[in-house]
């Protein structure tokens, strides 16, 4: 059974189990430092498919694919997709994942989706509403800037706090009799606006949402930074992770070296210009399904928070004058029951 | 607990109540047959904002304290909120609530999506995930029509198959302690794709999803539709709901006169020019949280599926030469326990 922890945080006696995962990326997400950790890497950002928002689909269609042969089971005992993108009318998950006849629960969480989906998962899983769930979520950054910023043809230039959304997909499987990493608590953020209204800056924007599921989890179990191995943020990037310490040593809560974000952690900053690192749904999600739960599976890696940040801003939102609402999701996964 | 029957459908042991609903609607809405049910109509549909699409969040949000209110109880003692809506990044829900320092989990299910946040929100509470938990949506026409059509000032002519977007809302507050009426049973539905692409014929797109939702849930509980007091889909319109009828009745299913649509139901079709109907996601919302739930409490239904349909395609999918992917998601509701 499941068991409210405080105001914000659910405990699950039965956690459920990574059975499988998958994670392929583009060309720039191969050239950092991850790559030996990704299932696959794709030269070509087309995806062979002829325009950016049909390859972000197939590369989520690809994703789900490999995390079930991993997983080594068939569509037909998968209960239920959670999924989402940053597309208009989330059109990389429906469409990426029409033809795999499981019922399938769309979800809008920007780039929090991959914790957003994997807390759903563990929902339906732990409350034996499916037997096995699947979390999957993709971003492309070509399909993105063309969405949220500029068309890739006019070359616009960048500023210094801006981040590079990630040509990337995360796929997991979640049941009882998987292998691991098992997730043991999950705390559902609240939308936090504090007035941030630069597009082009979505860590500052992200962090005070990051900061206050941080502190709801701290709050409800009673833990510290120092009890995690790591506290993994996605994406922050440096602007933002940077607020989110600063933020959070106001409250009394040091986070020293235990944090990192999976913004910081898919590109080599120094050689690949991107400025405050990286961000999209992929961002999060193919970190997590490559090194992260690979260094719990490895045992490098016990104990971990996760948490994945979303602006939920749109473009036209943007027009109109207005602040940039977040939320942040979290979940407490570790490598052993 | 929860209990899987057949492939599809979950069976809850311990069905959650509504505790409070509530419905807001504009003009055009309080104009039509179902003018005496709602909460609040609106003459301005601009609710006093200076944009359609601040109309529909402060629709949102006003929706949601009502149903609060009705239910006699705080934004407090909500431990999370399910939304979503039609508009880009589904900014509706995220700025409609973002006031109400509740964990929020967005969602995107097109017009399914009164449905699909009914499901989630049974699950948390059933599950023990959530003592209380809200299932929040809108649509606004105004704000849909620039959107996915064209600027309502280009004054387009629709064809007969289109159906007329819903300015409303509708909000469900969901516990153990609610006096009901109880969700029994859900089905979250696949997503279905028969290559339809004329996107002014959403009903046409939507009737297979529908249909295959049913078909799932008569299968995997061996109900048959003489079963039940009401099968409501939404939003099929008229186009859509005789096209779901043929499609079971080949399959030997006859629905006879039990089903009904919600955007059959919400507009006078004789005088108020709406075409094959109505549609959006405040429609299946704000006749479900009106008449419906109404009548349940009142006595005069008892047994009824509630099925909403969502298109799941975007303006860049259409220009792309994409069909039109659908998804329906079902819940068993009765009146008492």
């Amino acid at each position: 059974m499941a068991q409210r922890v405080g105001r914000y945080t659910i405990r699950l006696d039965n956690p459920p189990a990574v059975k499988g995962y998958a994670s392929i990326v583009g060309k720039k997400e191969g050239d950092g430092p991850l790559a030996r950790y990704f299932d696959k890497i794709n030269d070509d950002t087309t995806f062979g498919e002829k325009t950016w928002e049909k390859a972000e689909s197939r590369m989520q269609k690809d994703t789900l694919n490999l995390a079930l042969r991993k997983a080594a089971i068939t569509p037909e005992t998968v209960d239920v997709i959670f999924a989402g993108d940053l597309l208009n009318q989330c059109i990389s998950s429906s469409f990426g994942l029409r033809e795999f006849d499981i019922p399938f629960a769309g979800l809008f969480g920007a780039c929090s989706t991959m914790a957003e989906s994997l807390i759903m998962a563990s929902v339906f899983v732990e409350g034996g509403f499916a037997n096995v769930a699947a979390a999957v979520t993709s971003s492309h950054f070509c399909s993105a800037e063309r969405q949220y910023r500029l068309p890739l043809e006019y070359g616009g230039q960048r500023p210094q706090s801006s981040q590079w959304t990630v040509t990337g997909a995360g796929a997991v499987i979640l049941s009882h009799d998987g292998e691991g990493p098992f997730m043991r608590e999950l705390t559902v953020g609240k939308i936090v606006d504090l007035g941030i209204k630069d597009s082009n800056n979505m860590g500052a924007a992200m962090a005070p949402a990051a900061a206050d599921t941080l502190q709801s989890y701290f709050s409800d179990t009673g833990s510290r930074p120092e009890d995690f191995d790591l506290i993994l943020t996605g994406d922050l990037g440096q602007v933002g992770s940077d607020l989110l310490h600063t933020l959070l040593q106001k409250e009394g809560i040091s986070l020293g070296k235990k944090q990192n974000d999976c913004g910081l952690l898919i590109y080599d900053r120094e050689k690949q210009d991107v400025h405050s690192g990286a961000s999209g749904c992929g961002c999060s999600a193919s970190v997590l399904c490559s090194k992260i739960f690979g260094d719990m599976r490895a045992g490098r890696l016990q104990n971990i928070l996760f948490m994945a940040t979303g602006a939920l801003l749109s473009p036209l939102s943007v027009q109109q004058g207005e602040s940039i609402p977040s939320v942040a999701h979290l979940l407490h996964i570790t490598a052993r029951l």
